[in-house]
């Protein structure tokens, strides 16, 4: 198998738009929490910091790692995402003739779907900390970088948002009717709003913001 | 120059992640959305539609053409950001011993302003055409790809929300002091909310989006 990001990327986009099922919702949301830490990485990584300050550089370098872990396991879930969809496919299609085939058709879709709710819930996680290593480089970093750290944050949270909708969709066909799943994107959910919000609105509190950061 | 969008995509990552200024903010603002048009695509052109009814095919069928269009001319604007902002920084090196040079400099670094505001301007337009076919996607598509369609959502709103930072910084160097390019952004983030906000919250307010949407 070809690893999606392995294709060039106007290939990739094309991929996405298609028809086929895969890659879908879930590996684009990881593609976008690995863009936000690849931008937010870049913010870290600057010498200059907000003030010159040293306990600044200390943070930043904290948040550099964040990033680039994150951003590691981000890529890696573009193509997990995409495996386990199309293992659920592949587990729809079982043959379901005898009560046996049908016995481990069940099982082999509960499996799927397991593993179809656990990857985009990875997903939102790191994302989570996209947006945590973001807020660091936003307060710390250099001014001349505000607009890459927030479009950092906002990219870290479209893909908190899409890998959350994966999990709600999936979690619901979980043995436990995916509570645990549930409960812990939701929190996920609600951290990344609260570290979104702090980083400043794209709106016209936007004076308010300014006196903040810059 | 290479093309960014030819160059695999997770090398794509690293030229975002590396410390050379660009690509920055502004070309992933870009990225986002044409990502986001890519899966609205996707499901504006699945066979299915919500209910079945023909006219969720005619609205499908022109949203696909919107999100085709908007995908297509994000696609560019990734490039042509880049281009844009590397202006910008050639016109700063430009030499200002002479009062000649320091005129021909400063004229210079006030076009490549310019057109480092209309770029990410039109970018975060773009953005809104996202979202607007998103919200039809999600409203008259195959119900099972709605968390595609939120998705889309998201990266379009992250689109927008990162192409509008880099219309704010750059509006304020220009002549005019950036009114118009400032408060045809605003516009279009205040419209993109509102767009976004419509297409269900992934929030705790899920079950009255749930109710609506499916």
């Amino acid at each position: 198998m070809t690893e999606l990001l392995s294709l060039p990327a106007a290939e990739l986009l094309d991929r996405f738009a298609s028809s086929d099922p895969t890659p879908g919702g879930g590996s684009a949301a990881a593609l976008s929490g690995a863009l936000g830490a690849a931008l937010v990485s870049m913010v870290c990584a600057m010498p200059k910091t907000r003030t010159g300050a040293a306990p600044e550089r200390a943070r930043l370098d904290a948040a550099l790692g964040w990033a680039r872990e994150a951003g590691e396991r981000l890529r890696a879930l573009v193509e997990e995402d995409t495996r386990a969809y199309d293992a659920v496919v592949a587990a729809y299609r079982r043959p379901k003739g005898s009560d046996e085939e049908k016995a481990a058709r069940k099982a082999a879709i509960t499996m799927a779907m397991a593993r179809a709710t656990e990857v985009p819930l990875e997903t939102a996680e790191a994302c989570l900390v996209v947006l945590k290593s973001a807020e660091e480089a936003a307060s710390h970093g250099n001014p001349n970088a505000l607009s890459d750290a927030r479009t950092g944050a906002a990219l870290g949270w479209a893909g908190l948002v899409g890998a959350a909708e994966n999990v709600r969709i999936n979690a619901a066909s979980l043995s436990d009717g995916g509570t645990t799943a549930t409960l812990r994107v939701e929190a996920a959910v609600a951290e990344g709003r609260r570290r979104a919000g702090a980083l400043g609105p794209p709106s016209s509190a936007r004076s308010e913001a300014d006196q903040r950061w810059s």
